[in-house]
């Protein structure tokens, strides 16, 4: 039997050992952050990140995934020099740094927002006064917080922005007047064969996701080829293994990446419920080099986001085609407790039951305003 | 966040776990096998019997569930009187006992084969003479082990059979031509709410279940409703709480009630990818007080059963509509190491999807003839 290791020890571990339970994996998940949430599998913990249980953990497993892609560089090189590590360090390189993030995507005629790197509040407003306002500036590098952004809607703030940031490098990205934000999540296996879910809408409120419609709706079906070739080739480029998402803009020109996360997504958890194979499952199956599973999706699905409070166990359960997926975990403002997966034929009868699951849903007042101006 | 305690620890606990996770629910398995193979939650092991990590494990679980029926009931007793035990007591008492079973079929009115209880050669020829041949004769109380069993063909070997299956009370059968092997899978809540999965029709060679067609195919609608009839009538006579499985021949005169199993069973295991809600999650569901879940099919399923010998991993991962559960047991003859859930939208695309994922199961080929002899 085999025992994977994942490097952080939350939700996403979690349901990827869930997923692997029928596989007959094992799994050790490595905890940095002093507050593992996953609770399954092997925890080892080590808050004050001093490594000391890393030896064990290593010898215990057959291979390494993480769940996050805030890993320290050396680190990563350091594990991967001892057990496989999948995806590998080039793809945590990458996507921690909006840089070469942006420069792959234009290397590989990946078309993205007009952006400018610059280190002082002097080039900021030189960049902004170039691409006009708003733009958006983020520090270049991204701690755990997912902090560090700002919209700048007029030059006089750049001075502002750049020490409200207090980042020694930002990108500054014109601001996309985008229709909508859709998602990619897709695998590639040991072999380089590749698997791609549909484009997922995605609905952001307050930097966090908030729901998701699988497949997107009304999409033009070259979006989805457009995007999938798009992925196809930052995968091969990276020589990636595993799941990997692409978030990307819709706009009146088309498709803009936004930016990628070299692991399973929360704009992919639908797939539990909504889809022949989980991303989960597809993730373990690519980095074991097993044959990746079918990604078609059953209907249509919603993905709602329980974030800070938890919904009413027995409201969700008494519905039909609902799925409840509870982490957990204890409440928190701002913190993902849980998620909802709803199923259906159509669109129409999807919003209706997403409604109904609403109400056993805390606060969900505008969740409801945006999920019924999809429809 | 609440702590489920199983006792036992095989394949069906490991299910209940994985399909509790998303709940938020704990897991302790209590095992006496020696060999628990359930690799999830915390097991404790009391492979004497020596019940010395008893008191530990009721302290750390806020209920108790089983997950086979060979429960010392003096142990049931005991545990029940100490934390919620769901099913409870009195399922088990009767599921331990032919002669109980069979009584409390006769009184809700259930129709089962013509039988008698014997305490001797002499008593099992007369009871041979009355029924007439076949007869099977079984044990009153079951081991472990599923022996003591015997077909009796003549009454000349009445002697023999007795001698051999070495039991002081034996139940006589008589033997039933079915047209086929029926089961049904129900659960009832707390508050004695029920729901009933489709019929099944179940396969058994050798005495084990090898697989199982959902829902039965050409299958009159009255016997469903017939089935369910028996079912709540049971459930409700023995205020049953969880999920409970009926065995049934279905002959040229309806219905015989065969026997039953106070928990979650292997012709439901085809739920897991066939049903709206898992048996093992509307067990969960029933003992948790929560509403009981959809239990519509999608579509067809069939289940078939890794006996004795694993498939080949990567040759089921790669067949659409095909999920392995790989129960992380090592081989052994006769030892059910895995299942194969198959969906399809008909039974003649089922039929041909089950002997493509037989083509990956070891020594297969009477379980093709038998499979192909259904469609």
């Amino acid at each position: 039997m085999q025992t994977i290791g994942i490097l952080g020890a939350g939700q996403l571990g979690r349901m990827m050992a869930v997923a692997g339970y029928p596989l007959a994996l094992n799994f050790a998940l490595y905890d940095t952050s002093g507050s593992p949430s996953a609770n399954i599998g092997k925890i080892y913990s080590d808050p004050n990140n001093a490594q000391t249980e890393l030896k064990q953990f290593l010898q215990e497993v057959d291979l390494v995934t993480y769940e996050f892609e805030h890993l320290p560089l050396d680190l990563a090189n350091r594990i991967a020099k001892i057990k496989p590590l999948r995806p590998g360090v080039r793809a945590l390189q990458v996507c921690q740094n909006r840089e070469l993030e942006k420069r792959l995507f234009r290397e590989l005629a990946i078309p993205t927002p007009a952006y400018a790197i610059v280190s002082s509040a002097e080039q900021l407003a030189n960049a902004v006064e170039q691409l006009g306002t708003p733009v958006v500036a983020k520090s270049l590098t991204e701690g755990y917080d997912g902090k560090g952004q700002a919209v700048i809607k007029h030059i006089d703030h750049c001075r502002q922005a750049w020490q409200d940031i207090g980042h020694p490098q930002l990108i500054v990205e014109q601001f996309i007047h985008f229709r909508r934000e859709l998602s990619l999540v897709a695998a590639r296996g040991t072999d380089g064969s590749t698997c791609f879910y549909p484009l997922v809408e995605n609905n952001h409120q307050g930097g966090i996701l908030r729901f998701t419609i699988a497949p997107a709706p009304s999409l033009d079906a070259k979006l989805q080829s457009q995007a999938e070739a798009y992925m196809e080739a930052l995968l091969a480029d990276m020589d990636y293994v595993g799941v990997m998402t692409l978030e990307l803009f819709e706009t009146e020109d088309g498709l803009l990446a936004n930016e990628m996360a070299p692991r399973v997504h929360n704009s992919g958890h639908w797939t539990l419920n909504g889809a022949h194979t989980c991303q989960f499952e597809n993730h373990l199956r690519a980095i074991l080099g097993l044959p990746l599973g079918d990604t078609a999706p059953h209907g249509v699905s919603a993905m709602v986001n329980l974030v800070g409070r938890h919904a009413n166990v027995a409201g969700v359960l008494r519905l039909k085609d609902t799925h409840l997926h509870h982490y957990g975990k204890s409440e928190r403002p701002g913190r993902k407790v849980g998620h909802i997966n709803i199923n259906a034929e159509n669109y129409t009868a999807l919003i209706e039951k997403v409604k109904l699951s609403l109400q056993q849903v805390p606060e969900s007042s505008t969740l409801q305003c945006s999920i019924a101006g999809i429809a």
